[in-house]
């Protein structure tokens, strides 16, 4: 059974990984009769964002703990993980993705990725192992990458597309329907909620790059 | 478009809804075509449980808040809603739909039903408006209705089975890839998480049950 990585970074669109994302994620490995071996760093949130109000509230929330929810339990502390383990990785997006995989959030171009993702992003990588990255999740990518100038999509919006080209990144304009990939680095990307509109619209590139990804094993 | 009420309880499958059956819930009500109208009540949930250890923790959080989580933020209280504004009511399972919207977790049959549950689901059934009840909810269901006799699933659990004839109710074992339908009550449950394994099991019966509902509006 191939041996899917699904790495999150808490449970919420707003400061950890889009849950949507992350469940249909899970559904379409599921689907492909492969297993998803959820992971996560470790580390206190950037922040919790109170979904109702969009306020930051003063609770404290570690990312491990809150991507449990999501992983029913199921879940290993990315410093547990090497790409002996996984035969892809999939980022699903959210803002945890930009606020707690890496600081992209708030540094923009200048951000740095949290140390166990840029390793194991970049033992895949250099495994030629594929990796899947959702919604604005190829940011963090873009940047664990750089000096391999990664091919990615985040849809159509145009101030995500021009700091993924100043990170080193090249970005492709997609649709949410479908998938952009890089096969020379081996990534898969999907624009998922980056351009929404709704559940089942983001469902079709997903369950796509998932494929495409099992397929790339 | 028809609208699809989806009775929250939190965030995650110890304290709140199950994270996955509401998701997969919100993909059928939007692949068919319908409007899921997100709404939990706002109250302190019973506990907060670290999903990773399984233990109960210090913290307090908000039922509506923390479902906000799931609804990306589109979400409103129950006590705004009346049967007038839905077509059509699903709840789906994990812990917090019995410790929550009921305290049957704690108090089994004995149980009472959280006050703006009970005057939904009952408005809803004077109106012979259809409910879906997923996993474990149809125990809190079955509570609100126990003197309609109402007939539901949650798989083949003796304990629960015998628990929900207790109450009033009919159980009727069922698998995970299908649903149980009460005409009378014009109800229909099925057991997902309550039977599993995965999620491509239990996205069977829900598609199903939301198909189904849809179909008796």
């Amino acid at each position: 059974m191939k041996k899917i990585g699904v790495l999150l970074a808490g449970c919420g669109k707003n400061d950890g990984s889009e849950i949507h994302e992350s469940v249909l994620t899970l559904l379409s490995i599921d689907r492909a009769n492969a297993k998803a071996v959820c992971m996560a760093p470790d580390m206190d949130q950037l922040h919790v964002i109170n979904h109702l109000t969009g306020m930051e509230t003063e609770e404290k929330r570690n990312v491990l703990v809150e991507s449990a929810r999501i992983a029913r339990g199921e879940i290993t502390d990315i410093k547990n993980i090497t790409a002996e383990d996984i035969d892809a990785l999939v980022i699903p997006g959210g803002a945890g993705s930009i606020k707690n995989l890496s600081n992209y959030a708030i540094k923009g171009t200048g951000a740095s990725v949290n140390h166990e993702v840029l390793r194991l992003i970049n033992e895949m990588s250099d495994k030629a192992k594929p990796i899947g990255a959702i919604c604005i999740a190829p940011a963090t990518l873009t940047k664990a990458l750089s000096s391999k100038n990664p091919e990615v999509t985040v849809g159509n919006d145009i101030s995500s597309a021009e700091k993924i080209e100043a990170m080193g990144g090249r970005h492709k304009i997609c649709t949410v329907d479908n998938i952009h990939i890089d096969k020379n680095n081996r990534l898969v990307s999907t624009p998922a909620y980056m351009l929404g509109p709704g559940i089942k619209d983001i469902s079709i590139g997903i369950e796509k790059l998932i494929n495409q990804i099992i397929d790339m094993i």
